[in-house]
């Protein structure tokens, strides 16, 4: 295949979303060293840049040379040694493979659960600690990528804390898209992605440590299992120390620092409003056409929209036919809600009113020709509303 | 900083090594989904010519979604589990990390060390599995990047494999820059990294296992430590089935597809002889200027110029310099001959005549002028003398 004939996409799924040509064409730069001072320099702004978009002032924040889940793993890792005790709250996918990350990890697992698309009270995790505890880290997902379910960190961080466990949490989903603030809500070690609301192709991993968590580093009397995760290393590569760990990824650092300019150009309040600003347009549209969430109405997140696929409908018909011909892309259900749902992402540079309309146009054409929605351009009208209102 | 205004370089350090602009505007195609069908068909025309490449039918071939050391990780974590005993070839920096990273997947480590610069006869290889195995896999650095020293790898295979061993070959230097095969080398794991001879940018990890390898895998009976690198997951995503388990970096594998096409419209040979012939040329206006090589003179690699700083010479400055007033790169010497030498790459893109006489003239340039050469020119004379015969 010629990849310059690749037919270019809407990227509505639960991420990569859509790109700022401004990124491809920072990735697209010359590839230069990774001791070469141009680049050290880059590192230093990433660094700083992640800083503020995670607002917080850790020392320790920098991109993982993986994806979001080579994020979580580092977390984890670094965190736990054998034995070690965490609690992981389970409500969808994310959390699930926290646990699965962590038992490899040689930690002693404990979970919560909460049924997938509700989110955990302050309560739960104090009882859970209280019974069972205590914990070195106490583990949760901020943005449920499964199920859309957005918890709050604040009164979670806090019993945590009392109880005298780190918090680690999951910002793969939300960072850039909603209020992720890692000082601020006391996190202890925060994992994100850069193919979400970052608008940055998939490949690295922001990752940010408090104080507390380092000493926990430090303070360890095993080697982290992983070596190309290491912290302790890799921080004296990011850091003034500049040593060589292993070859960074050059050209996906040069998309990061472009795409956080971006976000920093537009502003963090200014970009929530905007996710938050098309979710509601979008929401009012499918609920127009009877199509239902799945989160808590409560809790739900605006940049990804977790709905159940109308019955009568194969989903994944649907899902191939958006993409077939509208060149649309949506996701599918996982986990417990595999070829139940649909997940409609509204992230970073897809948080538009052309994705928006663009969305409830084509499913509003596919549903109705099958006889689930009666006026094809019901969900349309309702979002326009919403937009005008 | 703004990265439109990075200065280029010659990149003729360890790697990365200059990039195409045929694959900079590869990576730089829009991103799509990491389940869209184009993008499949991208990810299996990547496995077939990776398969090419490694001179392999092996049908478990893929790119790691990290760099070499990942995949050097993945290679490890994949075959040994806790207690597993594996004896590791050690002449050099990556020797001594793979050593590293077996330990910590709880590996059983014994080490048989050659000083840097040397090689490994198969009779090491065999006194060891005799007064130590029996032995689970025997590891080994194809083309040790700190030393540059060849490692011969056929005689030492076919020792490990009348001793029941798998054979690990770290060949992230050589794929692509010299014959490294597979499949007639019976080799069972083997890692590669993107940015050395396939002149593509890092931040992925080619990786090939013997059907040996899948059934060692196939028959643990614990879990692989790492989550992120658990082949019997990933490969469920690069196979038939495409079960998602983490986002691919999409468009990192768009410049792996380009560079290897790159690599297969030259031809292997072709491409192996290109490299030995600038090698051949850079080493005698090295030598012209009375610069020694490190590496073993019947077991030199041809893309990893390994050379003693001369005496009297701040090699750091000498680097700086290069860099500063020049825009070459070179590399440093790493481990034992951290201040003491030069890595001089000639890989994939970067190794052409351009970029030996560019390098031979600006060395010649500042170390007369430092009184350590005569004539400054000498270098590049004896190089073009090379050529021309």
């Amino acid at each position: 295949m010629k990849l310059s004939d690749l037919k270019p996409r809407m990227l509505m799924g639960p991420g990569p979303s859509d790109v700022h040509p401004r990124v491809l064409a920072a990735m697209s730069q010359p590839t230069i060293g990774h001791l070469d001072p141009q680049f050290l320099e880059c590192l230093n702004e990433i660094r700083n840049m992640l800083k503020a978009v995670f607002q917080t002032n850790n020392e320790l924040t920098l991109a993982v040379s993986g994806t979001g889940s080579a994020g979580m793993e580092t977390c984890v890792v670094n965190l736990i040694e054998p034995g070690d005790k965490i609690l992981v709250c389970v409500n969808g996918v994310f959390g699930q493979r926290m646990t699965d990350v962590a038992a490899r990890a040689g930690a002693e697992v404990i979970t919560i659960e909460r049924p997938w698309g509700a989110v955990f009270a302050a309560d739960d995790v104090e009882a859970a600690i209280r019974e069972k505890g205590p914990f070195k880290v106490v583990g949760i997902v901020h943005a449920e990528t499964s199920t859309g379910a957005a918890q709050p960190i604040p009164s979670i961080s806090e019993v945590a804390h009392e109880a005298g466990a780190l918090l680690l949490v999951d910002t793969v989903t939300s960072l850039g898209g909603m209020e992720v603030d890692a000082d601020g809500w006391q996190i202890d070690a925060c994992y994100s992605g850069t193919q979400k609301c970052l608008s940055c192709p998939p490949g690295l991993s922001p990752v940010t440590f408090s104080a507390a968590a380092v000493a926990a580093m430090e303070a360890r009397k095993t080697k982290v299992q992983s070596w190309y995760l290491d912290m302790s290393m890799v921080r004296a590569y990011w850091g003034s120390e500049r040593l060589y760990h292993h070859t960074a990824p050059i050209n996906m650092n040069y998309a990061l620092h472009e795409a956080l300019r971006i976000v920093l150009e537009e502003g963090l309040k200014a970009r929530w409003e905007r996710h938050a600003l098309h979710h509601r347009s979008l929401k009012a549209g499918l609920e127009a056409m009877g199509i239902r969430y799945l989160a808590d109405p409560d809790h739900q997140l605006p940049m990804l929209n977790a709905v159940a696929a109308p019955e009568g409908v194969h989903e994944g018909e649907v899902r191939t036919r958006l993409l077939d011909e509208y060149d649309i892309e949506i996701g599918a259900g996982l986990g417990a809600f595999k070829g139940k749902a649909w997940r409609i992402g509204l992230m970073g540079e897809s948080a538009t009113e052309r994705h928006v309309t663009a969305v409830l146009s084509a499913l509003g054409s596919v549903l109705s020709e099958k006889g689930i929605v009666k006026e094809k351009d019901a969900g349309l009208a309702a979002a326009k509303a919403a937009y005008g209102s």
